[in-house]
């Protein structure tokens, strides 16, 4: 097995599900292995930020003013280089709109949620998703580009203020305020996409705070609530970093 | 705030309980502090080993048995070191039986579980501890030497029985098997110590596993149980680890 590299911290609860869906991942995939003592795990190595500092310097459309941000995470890269990692990856989607950055000069290879998600769609013939997630993931070009090479169509909630109808919900779960957010999601979902289009569309919950809405679905890679067809990123993207890990 | 090594995967559960503690002193610690933005969080770095490598190479009283171990677990520390931890924990009682070797030539202090246990005892007027733990926590003498410094008397099962018999309870924690298990511990530590002496002893569970007995004392780092005082080490030890990350 492959040494993983995570950067985390961005959010800590998030860092868990990802260090532990990895785990899980390695005992299921030594279920019907031969090995003496306990299960084997993969060496992992963790940069936990600190997600004050990581907000505090996020940047704007200026030119330049990510510049304390990308340094941030770049070292954090180095660091796991440093420490032996052969994968890295960001136990967060909103990091990803600036991978680029992130990854320049670093030799070890990223596994991208934006290719874990491109490719399950394009494995199960999914050509259209709706992405929810935090302000950066649904205002920057990233998303949609990441996923465009697996042929797959990403779309955004269109208006402002649908936007900030999914931050309400994201901040309500942040809180752990998980009563009324599946329904509050399926009513953006609906305002978002028309029922015709919903039956070729898929939502995305691009942030792990996000799938707290949906308590009984947390450790699936996709689900249905009321007709609609959802993909939870976290378990998919962990799921991808097992299966690099483990070739 | 010191940023924060931590040697996991000890097992991996076991880490997570360690992080989870740590970032929730955290938000604690802040609580009534003023900032902007999201509650400042430590830089946390983590090496998270593979169980199967480092049980299958624990080694014997024979001289230099011990050494792919100790390789292993110093080569995790000299990567914490590298990667700018200012103090080292291991997240995990059993290895803290060779805290000494692992942290020969490390110049980054660790904040060993021992002198976590040691120094509340001391607050709290404790002089005798029953230590309930893995093989080698109970077959050698570190804890006890540990713990000495504070004035503090540990006492292991005295008998192989009695020894065996916490394994067991241990073994099925580790498979979530908790039912009866509260009840099966209460009836060791009775074994162990007379009613009379049990006034003036406080049980240690030295292992995450059985912490997992208590249900709804899980984040406490001491409780009691049908009239016995109980302690829970990594509670505790996860407890002095951000205070002096803190300081």
């Amino acid at each position: 097995m492959k040494k993983i590299g995570i950067i985390g911290g961005i959010g800590w609860p998030s860092t868990i599900e990802y260090y532990r869906l990895i785990c899980e991942a390695s005992q299921q995939y030594h279920q019907d292995k031969v090995f003496t003592g306990p299960i084997p795990m993969p060496e992992i190595s963790i940069e936990s930020l600190n997600l004050n500092f990581t907000v505090n310097n996020r940047g704007s459309s200026e030119p330049g003013s990510w510049l304390k941000w990308d340094e941030c995470f770049k070292k954090a890269a180095s660091r796991l280089q440093a420490s032996g990692a052969e994968l890295i990856v960001l136990a967060s989607v909103t990091p990803h709109a600036r991978l680029k950055e992130i990854s320049d000069g670093i030799s070890v290879p990223f596994v991208s949620i934006y290719e874990s998600i491109g490719a399950h769609c394009q494995d199960h013939n999914i050509d259209n998703v709706l992405v929810l997630g935090t302000m950066p993931t649904m205002t920057t070009l990233a998303f949609k580009n990441g996923v465009k090479a697996f042929g797959v169509n990403a779309i955004y909630p269109s208006t402002d203020v649908l936007k900030e109808q999914v931050i309400e919900v994201i901040e309500a779960l942040y809180q752990y305020k998980t009563q009324g957010t599946a329904l509050a999601i399926d009513r953006i979902v609906r305002a978002c996409v028309s029922d015709e289009d919903l039956k070729n569309t898929v939502v995305c919950l691009g942030c792990t705070d996000l799938t707290l809405a949906f308590e009984s679905s947390l450790d699936k890679a996709s689900f249905d609530y009321k007709g609609v067809g959802y993909l939870n990123a976290s378990v998919l993207h962990a799921a991808t970093v097992y299966q690099a890990c483990a070739q």
